[in-house]
């Protein structure tokens, strides 16, 4: 059994990136932009409402605040700052999913700040204070050896671990940087099939051609790409087909 | 028995406007502003903290998105738009009432917004659509004889009238404008007196010398200006000398 | 001869809505976002290149600040503070045209601004007082008749008329309110159609099937929709194979 | 002969923080705050409107794009951004200059922009490219030894190497972090003699009691404290007392 997220509702006002509508019959857990890189209230709204009526389970996707940049970029915030802004985004989503008749049930980092929990102690533990600032201790979506899921179970928040099916991994585990060539894994198919071999073997093919273990509880699915959604659609298919159960991480 | 209610939390970032510590000593309910023409998310949880603290009740000062014109500036939002934008800014702000280990109790607009929504019936019920959409059917604050509190009857939320001390009347009960001379009461010996005869007597002398009725349940005092807190100090202080309870409205 | 205009450079950041490359192969005018209601400085620079490029003549796409709403929201912003914010982005959006080896060389107020300017005499004036205030006397682009190009006017600036092949028109020469049914051209064929009336026979057929006039200098082609440039260049080749120069206009 | 320059213009909206009319009453260069961290059009008119009364040069202070933390949180914009937003900012700003009869003479970077490049190559080279790209080859205002003065050097641009009454100073000639205890001076008196030493001597007792020398054509004085203007003031005094000329840098 897996689960399958994708980033949703990352337009904003007159702008749309995402095919959500298309994404929510996919995907089980969806990463709502919460106003700080992406999503106004009225897309958010959309988003929990679409995602209610097809039993997709709502997560925020916490971010920096930076339309411009679409949270892409590092920030030096200070740790009380970047708590307070983390609770802030879960509340504003809280409101829409709640309406909706369902709750925010995670939080995941976006971008620049979803890479530098990977590493950086303070603001990794400034995201898992946000968490618990804005109660009811939600689990936390992130890399496996992360900073970031340490600091969550350190607070007794339920860390859950991803996986990306269409991402390179080196032979110690961690993704390779985008930076380096190969990085990404373009080709459809042979993202959907290390899509089944993250569920049924629990690992990957590194770089260097060796076998690596993963345990994911959840694969993470690009939508802000031409294609996205068919590609996750044949990912779920080919799950299902391998027999695996697709559902949201307990 | 009379409310005082005071505008909070109105700075941003690197600025501050209000002088909340003083303030809170005063009031009974604090209208805290939630990011959308001042507070950010550090500021809106610091605010929650002292006001918890303190036993003084927390509404969301919703506005329109407009930092730039501190919410002053009236915006043609189309209603599910604005709706969506107050349920946003409550949520928010609810997380930091929660964690403070309070509430959220009641929802009053902010500048262009509260005045436009005395007038505008679409605007009014969009904010009130808006605290619906937030759920716990919260009191909403304004102007006696608004659009504003008749929608929000209508929807069945409570509508809870408040009158200013420092601003003139008609003799039709309305608020001179502040465009016309001598709409702002300034002398500090005037604003003590009509708050005591708002809360004694029921109303206040109109501009022309008339006495009108004024039935509020809530006194607003003004947090903005240079010895605002000393002031609305003076008028609790003046309240409670006439055997009038100082304490949030029902 | 006549001018074709269209809105270029309207993303932000990670958004994207024209398509900047293939409108500039088409217009002789670039109405270039300055940061207000899209258009960051990348984007803007960028769109500058292409156009200093291809010979296409840059204007100024002025807005009130709202990102969220696009700019169509109208907004009730004083005077002196709207002049100001459009001489901010006219001075912004300079330096990337002169660091193209060209000039901003006129200004057209976007969306609720362009709306409200048609009517509103204050805050026609006070684009007008922003457009002086940037200096080098730009002409303004702007609707037959409306208080825009007559407040321009009445400065010293040059007036510069545009008509809309895709929109209706009443048989008094005014725009058909896009709340009104067929308010908008969406056959093909039509717009080409029209738009090589206005530049042959200075007119259109009004809605109820008279035909009236409207000179124009300037006929504004759509580019935010699917399809958009491609129309474009269909109503481009029309007018030439028809006999008339396209080209920016005085 | 030395200068005195000050940030101003570093409220927003509603909120004010520098007293620039005390300010521009003192120093001899003004880094106006251009919309980034700080600084509306309508601030930024006026602020080079009294400038340029009083015949007080007016900078760019240009600034990472962010409001919300004063533009004190280092941010890893891409160089080709950065080098956009800065050049966006000067265009802004020139408007003003120019309107007032003036112009935008030199560039210096705000908070932690500032702070970035004394060490970052990258980022220095994109702020540079970015005062390139505005044109007018502006001289760049900022620390002696930084990378930023540097690259502009490298660029043809002239560095103007600034130092601080108010900071402390290793032995090695670099400020003491802020993070060390004594690292800002407090007391006016010694604000004041440390002016004059820098100006007469140049050079200042570094915290270990060595006398440094350290050449700089202006001082700044910090104008967003209590009593800030008064210091300055003092300090401007002490340096005409001391017959140091004080006027703006080449």
């Amino acid at each position: 059994m897996i689960d399958l997220n994708a980033d949703l509702g990352e337009g904003f006002g007159r702008w749309t990136l995402t095919d959500d509508e298309a994404l929510l019959s996919v995907v089980t857990s969806a990463n709502v932009a919460c106003g700080f890189h992406a999503g106004d209230p009225s897309m958010m709204r959309r988003v929990c409402d679409l995602a209610a009526e097809r039993g997709v389970r709502i997560g925020a996707q916490v971010s920096y605040r930076d339309l411009a940049g679409f949270g892409r970029r590092a920030m030096d915030v200070p740790p009380d700052e970047l708590a307070a802004e983390v609770a802030y985004q879960i509340g504003a989503l809280r409101v829409f999913a709640e309406a909706a008749g369902t709750a925010v049930t995670y939080v995941k980092p976006h971008g620049a700040l979803y890479n530098r929990t990977v590493h950086d102690e303070e603001q990794a533990r400034a995201v898992v204070a946000g968490v618990t600032l804005a109660g009811g201790s939600l689990p936390v979506l992130g890399l496996p050896g992360s900073r970031l899921l340490a600091a969550a179970a350190d607070s007794g928040l339920a860390p859950a671990r991803e996986a990306f099916a269409d991402r390179a991994y080196t032979a110690q585990g961690t993704l390779v940087s985008r930076r380096e060539p190969h990085a990404v894994v373009t080709d459809p198919d042979t993202v959907v099939r290390r899509a089944v071999r993250f569920a049924v073997e629990g690992g990957v093919e590194a770089i260097d051609g060796t076998h690596i273990a993963v345990t994911a509880q959840s694969l993470c699915v690009h939508g802000d790409t031409p294609g996205a959604a068919r590609i996750a659609a044949r990912v779920r298919a080919a799950l299902e087909e391998a027999g695996v159960t697709v559902g949201a991480f307990a």
